[in-house]
């Protein structure tokens, strides 16, 4: 049986690119998944299914259709399915997102920053 | 649209009682829920989900059948389901636990330790 403890800060170190989801853990049919982000994201939306941000480290903006999100280390959010959302970090932020697996980041706005290369680390 | 942002520590804040799940957070079916933990809890498993432990501050021991596995703030756990695992704190330990809704804390074991009475805080 392999069951092993996730550290957060040890994972982020393995990882070097920004914006570069990495998953570190399984629930279910749900992915934990890590990603370093220094950028405004797009506009969009996950028609299927709610997803949760976590601040591991920094500070992140969410923009929704009628108000801003400001979120820091030690904080969570879960954005109800088919909310649009525009995710903002300030400087760079270390994000865990909560999601199930086969959810994609730009949702139904599709585009250039799609990233369906998903790695386990 | 009630969507809002949720710090770890000011919702331990109000949490007065030891070993009483409080509710935070929704994602699809699934809640996330924090306890204060200072006790030994009894060997159980959950047939039908796996369950993910985060340790926010603190440290937690969480027996399994070939291993003892040694949780500290800013790590995460997820137990397969079916497993058999008896989670006990070294002194009291802050944890967010991740499981879908109807899940119960002592899983098929039953017994004086079952938490039915789920507040949102």
């Amino acid at each position: 049986m392999n069951v092993s403890v996730v550290n957060f800060e040890e994972k982020f170190v393995k990882i070097s690119e920004l914006h570069s989801y990495k998953v570190i853990a399984q629930m279910n049919d749900y992915y934990f998944k890590l990603v370093r982000m220094n950028r405004e994201f797009i506009w969009h939306s996950h028609p299927e299914t709610d997803e949760v941000f976590v601040v591991i480290d920094g500070e992140l903006e969410i923009a929704l259709p009628d108000q801003v999100l400001h979120l820091k280390k030690g904080e969570m959010v879960s954005i109800p399915k088919g909310v649009e959302h525009k995710p903002k970090s300030i400087g760079e932020c270390k994000i865990l997102l909560i999601e199930p697996a086969a959810t994609v980041n730009t949702g139904t706005a599709g585009g250039s920053l799609t990233d369906n290369n998903l790695e386990w680390i």
